[in-house]
């Protein structure tokens, strides 16, 4: 049976209508479903398995690089949150506020942890007193609470799942280290796991995080050309420190305030997943993050044999350390391929009589959709060895579409046709929000970040004509 | 150096004070924190290790047995929380209640999850539609709140973390054998994880979960003589599924309700832990669940040789597959000793400049302080053994107590004498929750369940005088 003949009609082709396409592909994956509060999504089995894939990842990392577990309370007083201006500030217009508790109101009213700088700070200055203390490498995963006017599932929601690591260092430079060390581990993940090229850089002013100093981000780049913003690290200085009153006492006996990092990335890399990677016939994943790597399916499963072949294979594979599953349920194979193609599953084995007869099996690669006759006895190292080909043509893949979409402006003529393209605009930029701030007004493109390691390209900033002092790159985005 | 001659001074003794002695072991050994909101506690990196060690445990047992893990919204409508009347009437006076988001009151007010039957209700009402969809075997990890007036650590808290299993089934009996098996998969936690022995039962009907059926429960037995419920199962019957409207077409093409079940264990297993096994040093933790299950400590470190001796014995250790940690800081060896004493790791490896000579180690154990003098080619063989032993000394030593304080009683001033003297009284009752209030008022102890496998041994209910029919234990509980 020739796949191509029953392909998937019920998702919305991605040129027909493409935030439809992530919509359906977020439901017919059984990614994810609604509840009855807007904003507040059901991960289902299958996504959720894949975000455990990714903590998995991040939890080792974050281990190894001498961070510590813990879990803050959900629930910040007002007045706690109120305690540093621009953080407040720049929280307070999407809180969820709980002030009846026990049928009584709640004097202090609670605010459900938007982020938890606040938290950590309070619980920092009662454990932080020498230079002995220092460094504390805090991590915490939990969900928490934006209320949030447009949602899209995974990508803007009320609630979200997260992580959020929170740092507290003797002097400046250890902690600007460990904010631009948290960005690379989050590299690591896009390069290693997710199959994603971010971009990496620092965030303008105007876009860095409600009480930060400095704000770095990776930002990956999705088919419709606009940027999705997938993790940021904050450097804070010590303006927290001195805000909630933590102090200690340093090598040279003087008591002073220690500089402090955070750094989160959420339940937001399975839209940068599903988006990077997908297609018309749904969710494509990097092998190291599908919860069932490989699925085998009988073909004419009525034939004698057959069966207790697949789930022969299944075991095997199975032992030989891969995630796999046989689908040996009465559907037919047809519906079966179609299923797991819309769930992503990197490899899938088929297996019908004539295999058997002939000590062969079929692997089906989901991400070009080629096929290969595999000798029995070589299954296993074959399947191993297209995983890795699979990660790798992916993660390439998704490169060429990065560097075919950064395009070197030099007027505003350039940067409108540029997003016009889609993907980024790269210029060179005076500084000044001013500029900033027309760019999103004629275009609704927003500075994504200060990438790395730039080499200046022109001399003034194509908006205001003043001297150009960074690299930006412009974008639409989620 | 004797280790007797620096006992830490600074926790209270059990028997002066235990409830004084178990808030100094939750704080001294670094396992928590007080937050600024009562009830809402800090989980610190050594306290939350625990927590972590415990999830992976039964979250490899869960997924043996078939379940998947899901995310539900944190936040259940007013109006959902009270579709089934049993459970809302139960839950409605501690609930902590959202109703300003977004700075605009939100029209049906949103409870922070107590417990979440009604959303898995709500999202199986959409998902269950054929006997194939059956059984749907779903959990969650996740933080709840209920709005408590008195809290203690682990014990009663207005947040707490725990699991939550909800689960679907085509019959009766499957939900039941369900509601059994998870009860199993608590009570091995205790045995091969806490070295805790559980009372296994069946709870009484005043004391079941609000909207269930039925209510099982593992109950553990302090050394004050209280018991602690520390994990429970429910059998639903198909009361919610009706209440959601939950159906499914069946074998026979009828449209019918399935049968439901829910199961917990929470962070309260902390709290068990610490009580069961600690001791007037602090805390002493099974070697399965301890961060550090040794702690190699170099003793006249100053000494040529001595620190590098220890770093190496530390790094062996853990290439062996154990959580070992070196301590090389310039505090004394003495100091060290009662710090891991208090945080009660398993065993401790000294090393000193005689040891070195002597090609040895000493190795301390915590559950009974006993010394031995070991080869150093045999150390790593010798600390796997120890562990082993530990666990297994631990879990008897549980079991004696246990054994000790059950007692059998025939009439109200036996139930007295066995409520004074701690532990459970076992008692034939009637059935009638006018016996178990009386009990209540009387004794201050409650019924905390019907265990199972028991043998009656009186004709007649001690409090009524009617004929009894069920073996029940009272106890007085946390």
């Amino acid at each position: 049976m020739d796949n191509k003949q029953i392909k998937n009609e019920s998702i919305t082709s991605q040129e027909v209508d493409f935030a439809q396409w992530y919509t359906d592909v977020c439901r017919k994956a059984e990614l994810m479903d609604y509840s009855s509060v807007k904003g507040f999504i059901i991960y289902r089995p299958y996504g959720y398995a894949i975000w455990e894939q990714i903590q998995n990842y991040l939890d080792k990392r974050f281990k190894e690089t001498g961070h510590e577990n813990v879990y803050m309370p959900m629930v910040i007083p007002e007045s706690l949150l109120a305690k540093e201006k621009d953080h407040v500030e720049g929280f307070a217009p999407e809180c969820l506020i709980a002030n009846i508790g026990g049928n009584a109101p709640i004097d202090d009213p609670l605010i459900i942890r938007p982020t938890s700088e606040t938290l950590f700070c309070e619980h920092y200055a009662k454990i932080i007193s020498s230079y002995r203390d220092l460094p504390k490498l805090y991590n915490q995963w939990c969900s928490v609470v934006r209320w949030e006017k447009t949602t899209r599932p995974f990508l803007r929601g009320s609630e979200f799942l997260w992580q959020e690591g929170h740092t507290m260092h003797e002097t400046e430079e250890e902690a600007r280290t460990e904010t631009l060390k948290m960005l690379e581990v989050y590299d690591d993940c896009g390069r290693d796991l997710l199959a994603i090229p971010f971009v990496k850089g620092r965030k303008t002013d105007k876009e860095k995080f409600a009480g930060a100093l400095e704000t770095y981000s990776i930002e990956a780049l999705m088919p419709d050309g606009k940027a999705l913003q997938s993790g940021t690290t904050h450097y804070f200085g010590n303006g927290f420190a001195k805000a909630f009153g933590i102090q200690f006492q340093g090598r040279d006996g003087k008591l002073t305030n220690p500089y402090q990092t955070s750094w989160g990335v959420s339940t937001r890399l399975l839209g940068a997943l599903i988006m990077v990677h997908g297609d018309d016939n749904g969710l494509v994943l990097p092998p190291l993050v599908a919860p069932i790597q490989v699925v085998v399916i009988p073909v004419a499963a009525q034939k004698p044999g057959v069966i207790p072949a697949a789930r022969e294979i299944a075991k095997k594979l199975q032992d030989a350390g891969l995630r796999a599953k046989v689908d040996d349920s009465d559907k037919t194979a047809g519906w079966k391929f179609s299923e797991y193609e819309m769930k992503g599953v990197p490899l899938r084995v088929e297996v019908g009589p004539r295999d058997l007869e002939n000590k062969q099996v079929i692997i089906a690669k989901r991400n070009d959709g080629t096929k290969l006759t595999v000798p029995m006895d070589d299954m296993i190292d074959k399947a191993k060895e297209l995983l890795k080909t699979i990660h790798k043509e992916m993660y390439e893949k998704a490169c060429r579409y990065l560097a075919d979409h950064v395009t070197e402006v030099h007027n505003l003529e350039e940067l409108n046709a540029a997003l016009e393209k889609g993907g980024y605009a790269k210029m060179m930029w005076c500084g000044e929000q001013g500029c900033e701030d027309k760019i999103k007004e004629l275009t609704n493109a927003t500075a994504r970040c200060m990438p790395f390691n730039q080499i200046a390209f022109d001399d003034v900033c194509p908006i205001c004509g003043k001297k150009a002092k960074k690299v930006v790159l412009f974008a639409k985005a989620y």
